[in-house]
């Protein structure tokens, strides 16, 4: 059973060109800044994420004394990484529930795809900072978060603080949406303001669903549209799994 | 196609002795307090939710002007409702992120069924507030919160400040999730705890999805699951809306 | 020495046809909510209050190794208990003072009947939360929170965790006021609203009192008023403590 | 009826030599520093308050168009005014639960002798700054408040601003205790830390009660204890109101 | 080389009738408050602060285990000590950038006198609460808590806790400016709101810098007038010194 | 009179092999992300700061009506910008009193170059925020926001909103010390962690000072390191100021 042709029969164009279920340009840089033990800048487009893993030799209360790791993420996004100035978080005061909810979504994938017995005591921090935003900034979080994280579970390996990896599969996440009736892969923000649903799904690079996170933005959609949609994210996120292969391929950085 | 088989397959009871596929006894109140122009309590089992409606005849900043209205929603949990005390909110100063993650969602779904424009520029606040917690809180809420925004519609058509109900369709949400490998509907607490994969649906009463929120709590799961646990959600939506219909049937209340 | 004549002198109704030294309807409901020690809904009228008792196996940091526990109180009003929506404060992220006052009163009257060498390094917090608000929410709360303690006690008895009961008396709480210049016992929204003088009394089973507090709203009061509603608070006080007594005569609930 | 033998009848002394229904030295000094309208230090014995009064030709919004001024009060305590240095409340970034209560209970305290309609829709905050505390902090600052308000009243007058005064009535405050058996007027630190029950009391010149607020700290207090205690409160304020009538008569100051 | 002449070169009288390098009158009372180990107020003029140096045995976290001592401050504004009242700080819930810039200025200056080695593993907090504002309050702050720090070091010396002195030497400061073109010393309010460039300078009794920070609030300054105002800041710094001295001369107060 | 014999007389190396007055490479890239009107990314040697000027067509309360315009700044650090990971302000809820000294240095460096009246009632906001630390953060930033502020003035240029550039002069920033007894100009983190004296001078173009502000870290500094340290930074700005006139001559990007 495939979804494929109910894509396939939309001959209509995207405003920037695209394939329905074309992923816009992705680009990993990994090793952008040089203090964090995995530091990648991910670019889904003109999407940009600085993606950075923390390795710290403690764990939070709830898992002390569990001899199990914790791996957690943070979100946070600069006020002009957006068309006009959004507040910045830190002067306000608090996080917005956009971010909480988006901060979640990146620790719970991440952490899906952990060992965390294997991990040991001790966290890996994910700081997933958006640079410049032009829609999919969580999706391109959470891949780009991988590959910040597998560097770090390196060089605990290359350290010796680690036997094994406790990574047990890569995870990699896109958007998919209704735009014009249409399904489409990977909406940037013009499509993502215009869509009537968005979706937003996390995968292991062993196909199983991690998070799917489908929500109708005008209309509510039918199971058709939904089996559509999940057909668009599966293909999309065997693409960006062997990006991050590849990425990862690259000589070891930072 | 149908998903029924793999359902139907499982002789497997449950820990409460419900089948796969049975919601837990629900309960509808209408009039539960006085004051609102909606009030509703919502028992799934040992779980219940005050949802009350409250007209305000004047919108938030975004929609001043628009001849739009707005509905949204706050999610409270009374400190005892829990198994074990958890802190005030109220007192820590700040709601948690899935606090906020819930009652954006309530908000949401609420909204997908309402015509903000023949609203009027006037909001309808659901404050749905946990008294008891026993797993499905927030799909409680939704459902709940439905029948409070009814009832205060109803009012505002009484009173002739609407000419005529700006909703669109019912809307309710359930649980689903795997459960020793097997999908099952509505899960409690226990379940919730110890289930590996756990999806809340939002639908309307015809039958489209407004929200899907599948999340891996353990293994992540294929897309076998994924439509099994779909479908049984459909199955025990469409019971919520049927309740929801014989609750409004009732007198009016407060 | 009796005040009771300036009482009974007042042929005059009050707006709900009680005569002025007249309670409203209480009614005290043990067991309503299934996790908390214990769990008692309290209705003077038309206010209703969930009153919680959550024991904990430890001690504020001020109790620690002095071999006392310690009985504290939390209060809260759902945004819709009140005729118009109130801020949630969770959201505003901070306690009023009136909410900071009132939970402070609880704490003290109930402390007041503790003897807390012998209830031992625990502590019972006591959750007050109005469901719905029509005058007199905290003397409710009081009321029915000694219920709620007095249930988590018994339970720590039979678990063998006391030996004796640390609760010297009962305790109860009650309004009163000068409305239209007539000392009335029991105040509701309607006449604490209209009142020259409105004053909170917390007084033991044994008679004796725990915390007056008297605040002239308008005109300042007289010493003879100030005895009138003494002497009606009392009175009403003496039919609380049989009330709660009845309720506890009851099984055993939760 | 008198209560005044309870009181004669002991001839015990207090720690610090005075007799039970002896105040403290008592100085008023206006003028005590040059900005605010009233500038106030208020000494009871080793306590010491600033306060101040501030005129500002506006109203918050709950009295905006109302024709009405409004009184209100904020309370503060400096770090080192205590035995050990508490937290500044600024540096916490909330003010306690004890401070909002008092500065409540000083504005409610300083309403009840203005006339709101003959102040004009103009704000008059009094701010109580306690420079070192000794006990009874909130009744001096009732106590100076007062004349700080005189001030800030008089200097309107004196601009034309207003035509007639609209203070009806001096208003002081003093606290009452039971001290090892006894009734005692004016509590210091020791007798207070020490003290079984606390009652602070507010008045008028008129003789009227504005507040009454008594507290069992250990045990719970009978009827003739209360009627001790207000006899001896009452002995104490029309001291205070002499002493604050005398320092108004002084030259007008700041 | 000196740039006295530039100074002298000025006949120009200022509004209040100083020189251009003569300090306001200065006055140091030692013991102002009975309870801190140290308690100065200060006065530059009109300027008023209450200077509280109080020892704690803890360090804070970053100290413990070093058999270091911290010292730090802690700077507030009563919200009348200035012309129009100000918002109270811990009703806002939080510190203005303004007061923390200060407070932070103070504990350098007061560290970097102090051999926190020989200090031991306490700290001292220095409280500075400005009673009355007229320009200068952060240099009479540090000027006084130095006082301050001295007098609760004695105590320790007093009380056998500590063998030697920590102090290495007196730290005092002072404000410098340009007003209408001439470089003036301890600039009051109205100079302050006036003047072009504005500098706050502290040094040792050494004669050592401590901190500089110079400001343009209006026209950028030259090398020269940087010069100049640095020279008038060692003269005044050498008399404040002076006056500290023989303040600290008088006998042991507090 | 000059000072840079004294820079001059020291032969010895710096630890990355720089000369005592030699800046570390420093690179401008202009239009560095897309949305905002200026964009600059600033690099100090590792230091790397993304300067962003956003414009606003109004003002802070403090400035409407008043004809003129307001730049203001906000800083910010990932919290992986430095070698271990520092808190999330946004998620502690609070602004460091380092970040708030930064940001209002930064805001009030730039306000000393420009011209507010010939802005017109608009705002320009500079955020400043930390890619990757290494020493200068501050200083980098300053530089950098002249940049972003030229860029967006241009574009108001060009759209014919301003008539003629509010900006009188270009300014920049750098920092200065003693590190082993020698001045040194732009330090990195390691010569900042143990230098005996920092400082952080802004200069205009013009060559005259914005501000000046020197720590005493260890030993207070005398007068002729002092002025050996402005020498420094005189030298330093200058060459800054060219690599601004420089990037600025490129073509205008954004």
């Amino acid at each position: 059973m495939t979804h494929e042709p109910l894509v396939a029969a939309s001959a209509q164009q995207r405003h920037d060109g695209r394939a329905p279920n074309e992923l816009r340009p992705v680009r990993i840089t990994r090793g952008y800044t040089v203090h964090a033990e995995g530091s990648v800048l991910i670019e889904f487009g003109r999407t940009r994420v600085l993606c950075t893993a923390s390795v710290e030799e403690r764990v939070p209360p709830h898992q002390k004394g569990s001899g199990e790791g914790w791996v957690t993420a943070e979100y946070g996004m600069l006020p002009r990484a957006t068309h006009t100035r959004s507040d910045r978080e830190a002067a306000r005061g608090k996080q917005s529930g956009r971010t909480q909810e988006i901060q979640r979504l990146i620790g719970r994938s991440l952490r899906a795809v952990f060992d965390l017995a294997a991990l040991g005591e001790r966290t890996i921090t994910l700081d997933c900072d958006v640079l410049q935003a032009d829609g999919g900034t969580r999706t391109a979080a959470i891949t780009g978060a991988y590959v910040a994280a597998h560097d770090a579970v390196q060089r605990l390996l290359a350290e010796g603080k680690l036997a094994r990896s406790p990574i047990r599969h890569p995870v990699a996440a896109v958007s998919v949406g209704i735009v014009d009736g249409v399904p489409v892969l990977d909406l940037d923000y013009v499509e993502d303001a215009g869509c009537a649903t968005d979706m937003n799904v996390v995968m292991t690079g062993a196909g199983h669903f991690v998070e799917v996170q489908g929500t109708a933005e005008g209309e509510p959609f039918g199971r058709d549209e939904l089996h559509a949609m999940l057909a668009l994210a599966e293909h999309g996120i065997q693409q960006l799994v062997a990006l991050q292969r590849a990425a990862l391929a690259g000589a070891q950085v930072g």
